[in-house]
């Protein structure tokens, strides 16, 4: 049996701010620096979602991508594009709205999805400029 | 005399929404569409600044890039990084925070400090997303 | 009145041939080569579609972009994408399927529907591959 | 010993259909969507090639990049270039031309080739779109 | 007679550095910065050439790009790539090795050659790095 | 405990050469090709830095991405950017200055700084042009 990887793209625009309620402007400040700005930035973020497995016989899948790409749109894109992360996303309420976390909480809508449509998901990578994106494996380390 | 044409990439990341006060908020998702949530949402701008002018004998240089580099970044980048569009932003107020309009502004406030720097602004381009983009020739129409 | 350049992408992936009926084998090779496979071949291709005009004082906007993409989509990008540019493209009937007779084709077909959506058709850019592209500016010749 | 991991890209143009004869025109568009035309849509390949091994004390090199630029090119996009992945290509004869069975196909062709140069092929990257690609690392699953 | 502009992608990379000999070390170092680095530093630059024509009837080409992209091969990266721009071009002996005198040196070894092959040179764009290029259209000034 | 891998990318400009003093020309010709130009080439590189850990319940940080850019700027961007590898580079002497070489040695040099910052270094890609990039994971071989 050989395992191929099959990654599909999807994007989404959203404001947010790195921001503790529990803290001063100057503690806000001196740890997230420009991110602190109480009246929010924003970025483009690109999304690559990982799926593996063998590709079917029957259709050379490993996982329709038509069928993978309605699973991200529909249970994470439409709670993140253009939106504000910090105000707008129920699953980040309470959390700080950074990368990290939200890498984190998009895995845990997505896996048993795509485990239904009869795939693994096995990285996440979350891009939030063209110097610095985050990558998640779920519980498994690589490297 | 030979013309060359320079261009310097600068970015920012910025929050906005398009939103009218007047008008109602079903107007305004008509129009407006996503881009009107009222939690704002952001991009990652990339700003492309062209200079054109001769080459100095003495440098090879139509402007120093370091200038030219040092010129938008304080008077622009320093206004629009880490910042929200509508609120965060004096030249852009009672201004519909479009990319159209924070075009022309940003033209208007590096016009005649790059002329002092030796060179002549001839073309602003301001990339929203990988799909949209904006131009702006000042009051020439290239084509 | 201050003139603004805005430009959308879209793309299709298509198939197409560089090929000649009246022509033999040999001097369909000579002239196109490897884009004379008679089996097709084929390219993701990026269309850049870039409407003037002065912002509106209403909307800050060129052209609304929710409007140009629609009409992209549907007269272009539909008759385009997954298609056999030789077989599928009633439009391209009877000519080469050159990048230069399909820009020209695309200007013919979106410059109309564009200015009745308020904008000015200036420019397109179709990239065939990250080496080569054309543009096109109508009967205009700016360089 | 150091493992360094060296990647070379290389890429192809090529047409292909996802289509299967003994299914009905309807079930092949059910299933494969816009990429069941059956005259043929295509696309930019690309494809990313990582050798890996410890850099040789005489040379500084895993392996040396012209050898296995001319692996991939003599043996793959000879192969694929300008080329119907459907018609035109022995090692896919009798398979559906999806992403996925092509690169594992690719594997079994220069695997071999690149052990004999003195390296270890461990990873391919092929890419259709910028929203999509698949990648392949023999029998080992690092996730 | 319709007009389209058709350009090619060519890249080298080059070592080089901005110094002048009568200069003192202090001057150098104040007006070119880190690029007056005595042992040289060195980019991958890419060359976008661009030609215009009107589309052949016969083959629906302005030029043939395997035409162009062997002039330019031939002519120019031949004598620049994997070479230091103060050293090993005869064509720069004497100048500054600035992008914007490398990029008139281009113009005026291409054109004739393209001209002779039945195209018209328009646009040189040189790409230093992804913050900074320049751009060259002979006598002419489009914006 | 949730482990996210984060990068950050950083840039620098820099000449090198693949020669051996110890080699005819002949022979430095023969293996590293046009690389053995003796009067040198050059590169932009792009070095991404990814670092591993669990993300902070205080901040959401896996490490301060201004931490993590100070540590790279200072200890790795300084030594290289706009210069010479073969020259400038105390780091490299002795070294062939291919990128694996590079990459190993980069390693080195922030695998405890990072440590001490709080995170864990676990790869590093260094690009050295479109076609061509290195990665490294130290001692660690995950496919």
């Amino acid at each position: 049996m050989e395992t191929v990887y099959i990654t599909r793209r999807e994007h989404f625009n959203a404001a947010h701010k790195l921001w503790r309620e529990d803290w001063s402007d100057e503690k806000n400040e001196a740890v997230f620096g420009k991110c602190s700005n109480k009246n929010w930035h924003g970025h483009n973020f690109e999304l690559f979602v990982t799926v593996k497995g063998a590709p079917s016989p029957e259709t050379g899948f490993v996982i329709n991508l038509k069928d993978l790409s309605v699973i991200i749109k529909n249970l994470v894109i439409e709670q993140l594009d253009h939106k504000n992360l910090n105000l707008d996303v129920p699953f980040l309420e309470g959390k700080l709205a950074s990368t990290e976390n939200l890498i984190i909480e998009i895995w845990k809508i997505i896996e048993a999805p795509i485990g239904e449509a009869g795939g693994q998901l096995c990285k996440i990578r979350l891009v939030e400029t063209e110097n610095n994106f985050v990558e998640y494996f779920g519980r498994k380390e690589p490297y």
